[in-house]
């Protein structure tokens, strides 16, 4: 263990003043930034604001990975957890010089520095915590709970990676926070890189307590044992003596990984080791101001965001504010012109080294395209419309195998899943893969290794963040999941959806893989599972996303499946949400026509109408595998019994398409829309979740009045899929009368069919009523839809 | 530590193969119940459907429950982590009797036992979890990772309360479920009841291992030490022995709650101690069948789910269902009618102790009215409208003090909050409390202590977990939160409105407190914190639940909010979402007025349009703090500016009133409708949220197209209040163009105010563009919205 010279902690003492002084130049100056002359008012910005309470430790962190990577030449990611902290930061990454390479408005310079200072949680200016416009971030400092797990999807795959990851108190009490330790669990030390977690207790949230701050070092230490870790504690506010704990805990700390490291790809390791997880406890708020009339500052939540307050008003606070800068003594640590002077500069690393500019924090820079097989290949033999039920999502399982084969040597492809590979249908990829385990296995164990690419863990946070953090490190994955839990993440796609749009405005930011949903196990068809296992939410949560983010398809079919999911694969900077059933279904489309149909996004179904190419009396639309069979067969019941009437049957596989375009990219234009839907014929529309949505994208479509949309209405729970979609009102007799009624055409025909549609309904509603009492006398008694007593066509 | 006689043991097995028999049968069999003939596949359901593996499990631990509560007279709430484990809870509400006096079909005989199979996952049955239709349950056992929260809430105030929660080893590994162990910090021994958590580790999720399970018994020891737990094992494969060793683990895991309770109670208790946790570990599917074709089922994931599938067409696993199930001896077990012989029926509790009739299970029989303060008394003096500005959630604060000085005595109110009561403004609640801590206390801490009833933790799903299981155990709360980080909870708020819906359906279900939320620091408002705290979109995830079940209000300001506020707390089994921002905003109603405008849903605020008697030219409708602003500075430009022009405006306060009263029973009638809004002026909406909400809303009303929505369009950082509004085409000087545009009027007066709407647009622009380099020069440079320069009314 190497200590540090006395010159060695001189200068890193100096660098972190630096950063210190810079950190809290952001939450005050406005001018004066090297306080060349004395501090005045006017110098103080005009509304004070930022985090100073984490930002010395987070500094802290920063300078003395800089001498590890010095040391060891180390390819080094810091993820700031306690991300309000960006004042540190971006301190950090100007002074390296990553930060003004990109902005070259903050340059190293007296006027830069000045820019720096105002740009500072200021109106145009940048947010108070790390984010998208931050050189070297993977994540987004505002919502807390992600940063491990980012962490963890950063270092999958990229064995020379080592990620630090600072976890503040606050951030660690959140409940995926807390889950995200066990993430060692999958991480394979001989293919993928390391997460080093610096867990910084400093004591305070805004205003009360940290409970792990308030925890002995013995607990601590056996919660981490407990967790798989081996803790290096790292304490004091002394500045010197904590410099050297540091410097000889993260060489320890490092020491240790390249152990495992190396000793997993070369002999092999028993299990369970222990990775290291460092505990620095510093004070809230160091080397801030340490009190006010008697009232203490530094090591208090008084210190978390700005430690004095009313500063420009008060000229007393105001000297008080002045001796604090300036025991930074910029003027030793800056030249005359406002750049950092050559002794310190070269404790940073260089070039790609540093921790602004490593590549891994901008994945669009090392991002390769996925080899995707021909999705053609794949095609279900049809043949007619509605003639044999598939599994769509088995049939894509088989294309998802090829994709792992096809990427072996990549390395960089994974599925992320909670423990529902199989039960979804994809357990094809089982054949050249595996699921991922780092614990001991069993005999009994099924398809489990160190080496597989599944990643399965019932945690929903834990999908999504690791993958997030693998897409955000140039990447592909895919995030198959029961739609209704898939909810659980509502927060954390809306957080990677701002992420992307911010990326998208910064032009040295490099698109990324999309993030690609299949939710599948959807709501029609809970059966058992019933009321707590529906919820189609998900889509509305997207769909507030920027119009430039979100992608939503309901293939109806395995074809149009695979066609959308190839679309989806090759895409970049999206959030794509792929709805479609695991059940066995009727099949609709041959791939050349599934090709036609996703193209347009929407298309007139002239083989399930009766309109041909006439005008339509009535538009029977649907979106989603469930209402597109309703909506067939409701069309099949109208020719049957009101040939007389032409129906169009429009399927939507490409949601956004229905939305003016104006309002989104895919917007269909205003002819097909016209040409599809007509401008006045009544629309009855069958969508897979809920209706408010149909009833938004029409808005600004000719007479939007006319579209009667049937959906989710929260009916129904154990019960047959037929039965859910009568409670819902969006069964296919449902449907036909709705048509019917929407049209005033000859009233007897339309009283008769109205009436032979409730005679079924009432017949389905006796089925229903008496069959916990009759099971066996009903023949042929199955879950699935029942074709001949449900009027369903045998081809249409 | 006692020790079960040989007699205790025999009938303790005995009633643990009662209760495994039945759950096989809810599994298996339609007909032949109690097995009197030989199995035949005609008795043998056509789908099987369930979870088998958890199941023994789950039961051992209510029998032995059953024997602490007969020997201690402990009340006891089981909470059911593995809530597919359904089977197992059933079996023993039946077994006890609950189920039966709840549900009189499913009777304790014969006939009964045919329906209590028949119904278990059958369509018109029930769900094969636990649920609001299981009696004793309070959780919901579809979404996995609440269980332990709940425990919590339910035991919060409940001193007599033992709360016994079972987790199950996949639940485990759920986020939320991790950050669940840190409760026991803000659990007061002498002030609340105690949870004991068992964890329940049977080695297998749907087809991979679950974390826990692996582990050593070391590390697991060492984990729950760190957590704050002793852990007491109880493992093995052997009944009898396993027997032994749960019933001396209870007793002694009991005995060591009473101590802490005691010491806490009498003498005070050293921090930390440990409360106990059990960890059980026993074969998945346990007892079941061992193994088909050499491959062994018992102990693996294959008997997850149905353990032994295809029985009915195959004779020879027929014959293993057989023998498996006769190897409990339902003969023994059961009398010839099918009731539990009387020397087994005599080892479950009595009346109310029984677990499946514990009071608190259906806090509705419990729940007393909160005493709530006249909320007039705190009416804001407002003098005429928008000439005083003010802190809504400020002066809300000192109404929730006195709520909680009105009910100390009833020890039944609690807020739940990350760690944001005093940064929403509700810090006049410390006059009364304090947080509530269990942790060591410091000099430097503020309002904190052991008895404190503000509840503040890092972590949205522990408040909102929590404050589920505080109501539905009868009490009554409120959960203020951050606007866009109430979204982490998006999927519990959709579990509980299923739970709400389903329990109105259940006549012995009584209702329980409204679940309350507060969102504050709201999207508009972000200022600092920019981009990644703008999240309005809790309200679309909330619209979506049954609408018997679901309100949004948006009171504009203090006085509405007031009145806004005591409507909720007294309202019963909803789910009330209030947003109101916390900002200094202009007030506009007087308590009269409010009281008025809040019980109509919307009212026509005759004194900020022009339009006052006559049918307008034009509506200006608003929802919302800052929209309401902005809408009246519109009617006010207009006024100024065009004074012929006829401007109504319209301010809604209950979301739903907008809705038809066929889809919402807020919906007001349509003769209000018209009356408001007429039926074919052009309506100029700004809008709090996602716009899409208002065009769904309005649907079914006429002519919906005219209804012009501006709303929050995910645009817009780190910037001034006001360039919030402008950057999402919500400002006042937008929404008066959009008037001035949907009315063909005046055509030379119209050029001219648009051209003025343009000039102050584009001095806002060039003000926001140049501001970072010239701070100083712009004099009252400030955050909030300039009235003069903004041309805002000073009166209006």
């Amino acid at each position: 263990m190497s200590t540090l010279t006395k010159k060695e902690l001189k200068h890193i003492h100096a660098y972190w003043q630096a950063a210190n002084y810079l950190a809290a130049g952001q939450i005050y100056l406005q001018e004066n930034p090297l306080l060349k002359e004395p501090l005045r008012a006017a110098d103080i910005k005009p509304r004070l604001l930022g985090h100073w309470g984490t930002s010395p430790g987070l500094n802290l962190v920063y300078v003395h990975l800089n001498r590890l990577i010095k040391n060891t030449d180390a390819n080094v990611l810091y993820v700031c957890g306690p991300g309000h902290g960006a004042p540190a930061i971006i301190a950090h990454t100007y002074l390296e010089g990553t930060y003004s390479e990109i902005y070259p408005k903050v340059a190293e310079n007296e006027h830069g520095m000045r820019h720096l200072f105002r740009q500072f949680s200021t109106p145009g200016g940048i947010p108070s915590h790390v984010g998208a416009n931050t050189p070297g971030s993977i994540n987004e400092g505002g919502e807390l709970g992600y940063s491990l797990v980012h962490a963890f999807g950063a270092a999958f795959d990229n064995p020379d990676l080592l990620v630090a990851c600072v976890v503040g108190d606050g951030e660690a009490e959140t409940g995926p926070l807390e889950g995200s330790w066990k993430s060692i669990a999958f991480l394979n030390p001989a293919r993928d890189g390391a997460v080093l977690p610096i867990l910084h207790l400093n004591g305070y949230k805004i205003s009360g307590p940290t409970v792990l701050s308030r925890m002995s070092d013995e607990s601590l230490t056996c919660l981490f044992l407990g967790h798989g870790y081996e803790t290096y504690f790292v304490e004091g506010d002394d500045p010197m003596a904590v410099h050297t704990q540091m410097a000889q805990t993260l060489d320890a700390a490092y020491e240790k990984i390249k152990n495992i490291q190396q000793a997993a790809r070369t002999t092999g390791l028993p299990y369970p080791f222990l990775w290291p997880v460092i505990i620095l406890r510093t004070p809230k708020g160091w080397t801030g101001p340490k009190a006010w009339k008697g009232v203490p500052i530094e090591g208090t939540f008084r210190s978390h965001q700005v430690p004095l307050t009313g500063v420009k008003e008060d000229p007393e606070k105001l000297k008080l504010l002045e001796d604090w800068m300036r025991s930074y003594h910029p003027e030793d640590l800056f030249d005359g012109q406002g750049k950092l002077i050559p002794e310190l500069a070269v404790l940073a690393p260089k070039g790609k080294k540093r921790m602004g500019a490593v590549a891994q924090a901008n994945g669009g820079l090392l991002l390769t395209d996925i080899i995707l097989p021909d999705f053609k290949k794949y095609e279900l033999t049809i043949g007619k419309p509605g003639t044999i039920e598939a599994e769509s999502t088995r049939n894509l399982g088989k294309y998802l195998r090829d994709i792992f084969t096809l990427n072996k040597d990549a390395h960089n492809f994974r599925l992320f899943c909670p423990d529902e590979t199989t039960s979804n249908r994809l357990e094809a990829v089982f054949e050249v893969t595996e699921r991922c385990t780092m614990e001991t296995t069993l005999s009994g164990d099924d398809k489990l290794t160190k080496d597989g690419r599944v990643m399965e863990v019932l945690s929903e946070h834990l999908c999504e963040g690791w993958l997030e953090g693998y897409l955000l490190t140039g990447r592909h994955g895919l995030f198959p999941c029961y739609e209704a839990f898939v909810t659980i993440v509502d927060s954390m796609v809306s957080q990677h959806a701002k992420w992307l749009k911010t990326s998208r405005e910064l032009p040295w930011r490099k698109p990324v893989a999309s993030l690609n949903y299949l939710l599948t196990s959807h709501v029609w068809r809970q059966d058992n599972n019933g009321y707590s296992h529906q919820g189609p939410g998900f889509i509305d949560t997207v769909i507030n996303k920027k119009s430039a983010v979100a992608r939503i398809y309901l293939p109806p079919d395995a074809n149009t499946l695979l066609s959308v999911m190839d679309h989806c694969f090759r895409s970049k900077d999206y959030i794509n949400v792929i709805v479609a059933g695991k059940q066995p279904e009727l099949q609709w489309l041959n791939m050349e026509d599934a090709v036609k149909h996703c193209a347009q996004g929407a298309s007139d179904w002239k083989w399930a109408g009766t309109a041909k190419h006439d005008a339509p009396d009535v538009v029977l639309a649907c979106a989603g595998d469930v209402p597109t069979l309703e909506t067939v067969a409701a069309a099949w019941q109208l020719k049957r019994h009101l040939p007389q009437l032409k129906v169009r049957v429009v399927n939507v596989i490409d949601l956004m398409a229905l939305s003016p375009q104006a309002y989104h990219p895919h917007g269909m234009s205003d002819e097909l829309f016209s040409e599809l839907f007509t401008d006045s014929a009544p629309v009855i529309f069958a969508f897979h979740g809920y209706v408010r949505i149909i009833h938004d994208l029409v808005h600004g479509r000719p007479n939007p009045s006319r579209f009667h949309v049937r959906g989710y209405m929260e009916e129904g729970t154990t019960t047959t899929p037929f039965d859910m979609v009568v409670l819902n009102q969006m069964s296919r007799y449902h449907l036909a009368m709705e048509a019917v009624k929407r049209v005033p055409l000859i009233h007897q025909c339309a009283e008769m069919f109205i009436d032979h549609c409730e005679d079924k309904l009432a017949y389905h509603h006796q089925y229903i009523c008496t069959h916990l009492d009759d099971m066996l006398e009903i023949k042929n008694w199955k879950w699935t839809v029942e074709h001949h007593l449900l009027d369903l066509p045998e081809e249409v």
